[in-house]
Order: structure tokens, then sequence, then C-alpha cells
């Protein structure tokens, strides 16, 4: 297999769009990506897209074929996949098999949502069908309500506090303040956290992403086509992909991501890497508790540690392991099919140093985007030449 | 990039299943395919899915991670994709580039659709969502009514009747007669047709695909591997993916679908053949005029002269290209995800010499799967050792 680059990125602020669509979106996002690589809309051989569910949002399926047409991809081939909150990052990988196996030599590489047109009720409920539909959802267990249970078991077992789980919204607020892109730019503290609304006990609004619009893209190319266009390419070194069980309720450790501990262990492998050599990671916190699974599946805290690794500032900027600079979902939003394709442009903007207040000088960088309770994990590292 | 073989098939009967829900036929067919390709679960690396809207059929998404879980996958990467009603040809195609890539050596590939669970008015607006939905389905042009612009447009500039088109229905159903996995077994007349009830003018009931419930799925292997395990691999010699406007009224000839020629020239290409080497084809009837516009964008017969070419008996078993043998979607049916994977299936039992009574003694085969009408075009070209 090929080596395989990443030599532009674009997206939109992501946040309420009242007046843009879908595609809107997504076009905004891909013209930009394409901008960024400095090449023209003909260049692109195909295009890989994430988003979790167009039908259920926006009544509009069958992005694969809209797409290239509205963005002036004339004709190329265009796949759209999905795999819930994971739709971005399964695009990014398979965007990446695509190019490394040589059917192809420049990819766009995107992930849209558009979550606003529906009533907030809809919202939950589209949600709940990555849930397992006849034995969670239909029964009330919407992810709210699942990943409070895996915050309550944390709590019970490791000491856990809530005060821990709201450093992690502390962080990410006080990050996304320089990203412009991000939808929120208001710092909160632990006891704003603290004294927001119960939505599913433990988890308050505050321990949780908002609804979100928004879209990524990046530009993939071969070895041999990014060292001609592009002087500060990003390396894919690593692209680890696994599955769980659909169900929270199936799985042995409720506090264990088995998917993201094997993609984990893939990515690692492939890049040579460990957790240790890994100086920037944007992870999947969809609920404060998703963050604190993710550093202890990652490697970056012993299990039950995360919530005193965090609270000793490990996983803020400057610190052993910056985690989510970006603002992560919790601040800078969660377009659905849009993150995982948001955690690479972050990767990328801090490895060639163009982060801005948020940059942390990283040479290597991990990606980790969740499908689910966990059904789904992709873990992607990378890597930057030595300047 | 390598070799890759299909060393495996299993389906389940198409039709209305009301006692089994998505993932009972996704299992029976995935549990089929392993079972005919001599393997276990243990043996499969990948799994790529193709459906087309779990979410507004039966409230499912995240499919990728709910399918190896009840399959026994464990763990394994499991990708869903989406392309309307080419979904199951675009997870052919992705299975086909991941293990030519080197990434895995066996995935399956599967394709299903639930889509009795639902009222057959909420299918209608299901599956418009494979349209333009702001500028096409918004305004009332279901597929029905696309389809029959196309087929209004075909009789007033090439003198086609609405005869020939019901001869599509009328060998459909014939060839389906032996199938045991097809909807219907039922012979239709040239009048039973004609006399059926109007859809969507000129269309009538009996030139369109029905509503079904199905699976279908196939074992992939690289060359090495399938060397190994298999005695009568079928090759894919040629895989070809375009795309369109999604919009009918954007396109400059209504009467040419260019994804399904574009298509189609890459996978002529890869496999270096012609058309005039294909000796059986599975093509995308989901309306009469459907399969009259892919047998001319394939090349078998001249632009406007495809009325004429399947009255004359070219299209049917024992004529010169036998087109859906297994049925088609006409009377095969036609669960949207499934289709681009079944057609698969009966190319592989043609040239296996698997069909039966429909067999063909073909030594290649085309199978061609289209997304809405015509924004996605799958063509994929399968060949076998000589005997």
């Amino acid at each position: 297999m090929r080596k395989v680059a990443i030599i532009g990125v674009g997206m939109t602020k992501f946040g309420q769009h009242w007046e843009k669509d879908m595609v809107n979106l997504a076009v905004e996002a891909g013209t930009r990506a394409i901008h960024d690589a400095g090449i023209h809309q003909k260049d692109v051989d195909v295009l890989y897209g994430g988003t979790m569910s167009g039908g259920l949002f926006t009544n509009q399926e069958h992005l694969g074929s809209m797409l290239p047409d509205y963005l002036g991809f004339k004709n190329i081939p265009s796949v759209r996949v999905e795999a819930a909150c994971a739709s971005g990052g399964l695009a990014l990988r398979q965007g990446y098999i695509d190019i490394a196996s040589g059917a192809h030599d420049i990819a766009v590489v995107g992930g849209v949502e558009k979550m606003t047109d529906v009533g907030s009720h809809s919202v939950t409920k589209a949600l709940a069908t990555a849930a397992d539909y006849e034995r969670e959802a239909a029964f009330g267990a919407t992810f709210p309500g699942l990943y409070a249970m895996m915050a309550r078991l944390h709590m019970h077992k490791f000491k856990t506090t809530e005060e821990q789980l709201a450093e992690v919204a502390v962080k990410n607020h006080r990050n996304a303040m320089h990203n412009p892109y991000a939808q929120f730019h208001k710092q909160i503290s632990v006891s704003d956290v603290l004294k927001s609304q119960y939505i599913a006990d433990p988890l308050k609004l505050l321990d949780s992403s908002p609804i979100s619009d928004g879209a990524a893209a990046i530009v993939l190319a071969s070895e041999e086509t990014a060292k001609k266009l592009c002087d500060t390419p990003v390396w894919i070194a690593g692209s680890g992909h696994a599955t769980d069980t659909i169900s929270l309720h199936d799985r042995e450790d409720l506090l264990t991501l088995n998917a993201t501990v094997k993609a984990a262990k893939q990515a690692y492998t492939q890049a040579k890497l460990s957790y240790k050599d890994i100086q920037h990671a944007e992870v999947h916190d969809c609920f404060t508790i998703a963050e604190l699974l993710a550093i202890e599946d990652l490697g970056f805290a012993a299990k039950g540690a995360s919530g005193k690794f965090i609270q000793e500032g490990n996983t803020s900027i400057g610190g052993k392991i910056p985690v989510n600079t970006s603002g992560g979902l919790k601040a800078k939003g969660h377009p659905i099919g849009a993150t995982g394709v948001a955690q690479a442009i972050e990767a990328v903007l801090q490895l060639r140093g163009d982060a801005g207040k948020r940059n942390t000088g990283a040479e290597t960088s991990l990606a980790h985007n969740v499908g689910g309770s966990g059904g789904t994990a992709l873990v992607h590292i990378f890597t930057r030449e030595k300047r």
C-alpha cells in the first residue's frame, strides 16, 4: 500500500446555520479544502463523504451523487459512508484505503450534518438510531442515558467526581476560545457546569456536546502527488478501525471501549509508535465521560486514572498530552458526520503550526472518533516531516 | 492492485418477510455466503454492507456496528455505504478496492433492505430521498414519475412502444419462474402488463419493480487466498463507478445515463473486454424503461434500438445477450440495498453453471446497478477460468 498525505483542509464554522442547507455547507467546506490544497475541481479523482442520516435529518439520502454534482466534480466516483457519529472518521479511512490502494491519486474526504432543520425531539430520536433500536432506543435508552450509565459506573468504581467530569468541559471551552470555527466562544467554569441542568444524571447540559450544523473536508494525495503539490504534507502514519457490540448491555466491561482499544492498537502498530510518542490528540468527547474513557483506552492514563489526570492539567495545552485543542465536540460543536474529518483538520493545523494560540508544536497527532456508545471506533495517527 | 475473486454467495428469498427484521435477513444471507465459501466467522477480516436507509425504513442506522455483532464477526472493521438503489453495487466495489489494496484478505460484502415495516406511502417518500429533495421530490417528482418522463421521451423520439416496454417485464417474470429466491413466480403476458393500472403514464404497475425485503451477501478473497480456498473462483475483472447530476432535469440528454456510460467504460477498459465479449448481464430494471436505457448505455443495442432488440428475443435466455436471467429487479424483487449484491450472485451462479434452468453457459458476465434516476452507476465485469 502507498503512503498517503493530507494536502489541504477546509471547514465551515460549526453552529446553527439557519440560512444554509446541508449541500451549501458541504460545498463551502469542500471548496475551501481544494483551495487550500492549491488544486482545482477537475483534479479530484474520487470523493468520500461521511454523514449520519441525511434521510432522518433533512429528507436527503444519495449524497454520493449530490455532492460531486454541486461541487463541480463532474461524474467522479463518490462514496457516502455511515458509522453514526464516526461517519467522518470512516470517510477518512476509506479515502485513505482508496488512495493507498493505487485506485486513485487525489481524494476529497468530507463530512457533513445539518441537524437544526428538525425539532430537538426528533434530533434525539434520529441520533438514537445509532443504538440498537429494538433493544435500547425503543426502551428510551437514548445516548445521554447510555453515557450517563457509564459515567455513574466510573464514579462508583474509580471515585471519579462530577468536578473531574466538569474539568473536561471547562478545558474544551477554553481551547475553543481560540478556534474561529468553534460553535461556542464562551469560557465556562467548573461551577457553571455543576450548576447546569441534569440531562441524564450525573451528566448535565454542560457535560454534553451540542446540536450543530457544519461540514469539514480534507484533500488526500498519494506520496508522489503530494510531494509535487505540497510543501507541508501531513502523513497518515496509521489507520485503525474496529467495531464492538452495538448495545452497551452486551459488553463484558462497560468502561472499556473495545473498539477504541483495538483500533488504537492497529494504528499504533502501523505507525510504529506508542501512546508515549503522541504529542497531540483529538478524542471523541460527545459527553465529558467519553473523553475520560478515551484517554484511558488510548493509553494516555491508566484505567480509572483519567479524572485525576485531567484535573492535574495533563491534557491542557502545555500539558503532557494536549487533548481537544480545537475545543472538541463539546465546544467546537458536533455536526455528526463532520466531526471525524474536523478532528483530522485540527491535527493538520497542529502539525503545520497553523493553529494560532492553540499551537502545541506537536510532530505527531492522533484522532479518535466513536460511533454510538462504542459500537464503532476509528483511530488515525498523523505525522509531519521533521523541520 | 491485487486480483480479487468471489468465493462464496448467499441470499434470502426476496419478498415480504413479516416475521424477520433487517438484521435477521442480513444474518441469514451472510451466514449462507460464508458457508458457501467454506470458511468460518473468525476468517472474515472486514465487512462491507450496502443499505439505502435503515433510518427511514426501520429506525436503525449504524449497521456497520450491528451486523458484525449479530453475525459473530467479532470486532472487525465494518463499513456501511449508501448510494440509494446502487448501495449494494457500491458495497461490492468498496470491498473489491479494500481486498485489492492489500488491506485485508477476506471480506464479506452484503446488502440488505427491510421495506415492508412502513406503510407504502412512506416507502415512496423514503425512496424519494434518493432524488434531489428540494428540487424534485418536494414538488412530487417521485421515481415512478421521473422514469415515466424518460419512457415518454424514448417513445416520442424512437417510436418505442408500450408493448416493447412490457416485453421486459414478461421476460423477467419468465426467468424468475426458475429462480427459487425470486419474489414472484408468476408468468405474465404483454397483455397483462398493458392492462395493469397506470402508476405514472406510460408506466404501469407491471412495468415497476416491487417493494421487497431481502438480503444478499458474497465473500471476496485476494488471489492467493481464493486459490487456497476455492476451486471455482469468479474473478472481478473490472469495476467501474461514476456519478451524474442527481436531478434528471439538469442533464443534457435525458435518455443517456452518463454515469452508466462512464462506469461501463472504466469496467470494460480494466477487464480489457468490450460489450461484444459479455455473455450474460444483470441490469438495473427498476422500471422497464430502465432496462431499455441500460441495454443501450452498456453498448448491447444502439441508442433508440433497444425496444426492437428486446422484442426480437436478443436478451432472452438463448438469445444474443441474456439479460436479467435472475428475474431482475422486476420479478426477483428489489430490496434496495440488496439488489447490487444479488446481481453479482446471479453472475457467479451463471459462471459456475449453478443457475439450473437459467444457465446460459456464460464465461463472462456484467452487473449494472443504478442509484436514483442515474445519479450513481456501478458496473462490474466477472470472469471465470476456462474449463
